[in-house]
């Protein structure tokens, strides 16, 4: 089977570890890389090395900006490559042609606005369904070892609360089960309830959320404000809350912290806790992805 | 909180042991209820029994017709009750008022043209989401059972397959796994295959099926074909096939036969192998959507 | 490696499909086999068939009888080949050469006399640890399957006891637990107390075992009347007994049926379940265990 | 139940936070308590606190050193209050009398030989086989903490191989397969390797080690030099190693260090991970235990 992306040039801007591995996988595809603030060492050498990105980009018939690690002002802060200023989206975004596929892992709003302005094929590589669950794995397992690190106590038997059982919310469960958890799962849906029972979980409402407050692990997967304040002081100051729910997350942070509750915003934990395993994720489904969404012209390219 | 079915006529035609469970509880929230080709002792001596159906169904609010054991005709074959003809459908829907909720398992073709046609509002219980991901559970028990009893070799460290990842696949590799079963999933879905890596399953797309014909047992649960005979032909002859998909299911259950392969299509497993937890489903969701569906009604009604 | 039993005279006398597939792995192994009431098809032409088992045994470095089904009185009636007479070990034993290796699944008592009587090396294969373990496998699929089929609810989500955790109890409790079921252990040892809490179960003293009367389903695995009436009394009659205690089993069966609760004494589970995995045990462990027993004698043999 | 404990002097010599919450129940009990090396807040107010372990322990009818932190001089090396000298176990076992039961985790050498000297009842709380299984929970749990923290993968779909299967070896096994990882057991018995099979774990006999080396992370519990120089040279230098057996572990650490192989040895993981849940360990069997011990001097006591 021929590698449909050898030759092809893809621009990259901005790393950690998960991306380092991608571009590692671009060049062994054969792909004309070039790279904005990646080491230079290894099997990276192999790749076209950038100062600029605007540079980097240009020609580049695919670009991909970082899973993690870029600010609301549309600036990408990741990079191992010898120091250098960030790159500022906002800059490079004007010089790429529209109809040119740009992937990021979670789009801020300033970078969705100029995807849109400037005609590129803006892909959430986050949001990608395969993708999503595949990094739920790490996810989870970063969120268990954040409960482990911050209680007293172990996994095994404690009562832990899971709320939302989409895509984070079931893999934590059923790894929270194997540990030997005794775990609820709290959902509006009432699908979701039925999963969690199938799953062995004890299903609550959210609605009846306040019936429920004997918790020593609550884990938050829901992107909205289900741990306020008048539901934290009815807890045991000793419950420890992980939230990992994306944005702001669900927990009023600031009425645990008046509570005495510990309340963790756990953030990007695939990068941080399995950065070889989140490469793998991207490796394994971003260059199947690129053959797809250049495959009609790359065939232009080859006539 | 005060009970918004009591004193609401409602009509069952029909049951096995599931509808006499569902029959009992509506009784206990002081339903007006009126059956027909139910058992007369017990409990169910508190409904009023009718040897018509058209006749029961008169003035009824709502009308439940059964999970299982309606053909292709419109009859209801289930009753425990003293022997009598079966009940026509194609009789009955039309001394239905229009608008009456009018609740099965799964309507045949018949049934929602009449639905349709006389303005029913025709609802399929074994579609219902909650429903449908609680009765995964005895149906993935249920093949396990089928499983056991037909081959000479344990679940335990057998190499199963299961074809589609939906509601029952997902419980049923959930048990496989349970039973220390080294678990294949086969899907279309990228997104689903990723699902079947964080639940512990080896991922096979489907279109790569005939890479695979190792299987022991191979768990179906995809409507369509997808076990024809040019995949039968590669399986050893020892291989078992629970295919527990809907309507036909998804095997060529006579190539399986010509080529000795014994392929079981097991349907309705939840009220055959465990009618009373079956029973209890119904009872935990349907008379909470009575309440929601004749909410209003039920509220003209008081006035 | 040579094969060090090649050449061996060993006899196998009586037969389920256990020792059906132990005999078709020790021709495999090249041994000189004799066989008396096996069928004669297949890869077994290849071993000497005869009708008197006195015949068999002569000269024959190993002697195995059935795994299962032997009697009280010494009688093995296991065969699967032409109709003939049970084979009578009381009259078999006294031509066996002293220091024969004599393998049999549980020696009832009369057999374990004679072989002392004899001086055979009796073997009792069921109790050799690696066999037992590996047994309690189909064991366990086979206890659950006769409570699958004689309850009317799932086992998932059942409040079951498994009584005893021992090498049966503890890979029942384990896929018990995998299938969703609620299980409590009842145990004399705070060690298997212990044990069970690790597994995700809930502990029972044996001697509080009156205090919780609220399961669906009990599996009893200790050999001793642990089942008494006066508990059975207690119990719902709807509670499914499953006893798979050796012997006489741990339940007062006249009890049961009298209070009409069902109590199903289940044993040689792994034959009936699941010859071919049962099959599969032997084939792994007994040429490994003939040849250690053997091993100086053969040295002697080819000298 | 009278509590039998009540008014009984017993000593504590020295703490981590499993002994202050020992001494907070066995004050709940009503015992006679007399600390050295104990905070003097909260709960333990209601303790007698001294100085000089040799008074405390006059006329004391039980004496507990801690779990851990005790050193081959016979120090004891814990203590959470205010700053003093360690507890020097050499002046302190000659003032008990002879027949006291003097609970300790583990004794030292020097510890065991005194205890026989003087006559001592010496009970190694650490090895009392309920506590030990117990204790195997926030073992495993801490022994795969210390995996996650270590590996830039996760334990989901990691090839593990865990080195033992005895109390921790079970549990940790388990959990790891809760995580999802693919578990290989190595053992020197059949026995295990048969258990290892049952819990869906891939046998390895021990002797067979070196035809397997594409481990991932190496868990060791064995007591003794199982993964020497040898065979570390044939790993891959990414491969972890957490060796969590005591004394000096099953590993070269030094052939380890010279190899570029991070290889951790884990001691004491229940007080250093869960120490709530290995306090809870102590007080759910230490009060049991001592009632047990005693129980006949105390009836001397009450007459």
């Amino acid at each position: 089977m021929a590698n449909q992306l050898a030759g092809i040039p893809i621009a990259m801007l901005g790393c950690d570890e998960r991306e380092v591995g991608l571009a590692a996988a671009l060049i062994d595809l054969g792909t004309d890389l070039r790279l904005v603030g990646f080491p230079r060492g290894g099997l990276l050498k192999r790749a076209l090395h950038f100062e600029d990105p605007k540079e980097a980009v240009k020609g580049a018939q695919a670009i991909i900006a970082p899973m993690s690690n870029t600010d609301a002002a549309g600036w990408i802060t990741a990079g191992m490559g010898p120091r250098e200023t960030a790159i500022n989206l906002v800059e490079v975004i004007p010089v790429i042609p529209s109809e040119t596929p740009f992937l990021i892992g979670v789009a801020k709003p300033i970078i969705r606005g100029l995807a849109t302005q400037y005609g590129l094929v803006l892909v959430e590589m986050a949001e990608i369904d395969e993708i999503a669950v595949l990094n739920s794995i790490p996810t989870a397992e970063g969120a268990i070892l954040v409960a482990m690190e911050n209680t007293a106590i172990t996994i095994h038997n404690a009562r832990c609360l899971v709320m939302g059982l989409g895509r984070c919310g079931t893999t934590l469960a059923q790894f929270l089960l194997g540990l030997g958890a005794k775990v609820t799962v709290a959902s509006r849906s009432s699908q979701d309830l039925a999963r969690s029972v199938a799953l062995n979980c004890e299903p609550l409402s959210l609605a009846d959320l306040k019936s429920r407050t004997d918790f020593q692990i609550i884990f938050n997967t829901i992107p909205a404000m289900v741990l306020p304040r008048s539901y934290l002081r009815l807890l045991d100051s000793k419950t420890l809350i992980v939230d990992i729910a994306s944005g702001l997350g669900g927990t009023d942070f600031e009425g645990a912290r008046e509570l005495g509750i510990m309340a963790i915003h756990a953030l990007s934990l695939p990068g941080k806790v399995a950065p070889q395993t989140a490469a793998d994720i991207l490796i394994k489904t971003i260059p199947h992805l690129l053959e797809k969404m250049l495959g009609e012209e790359h065939h232009d390219y080859e006539r």
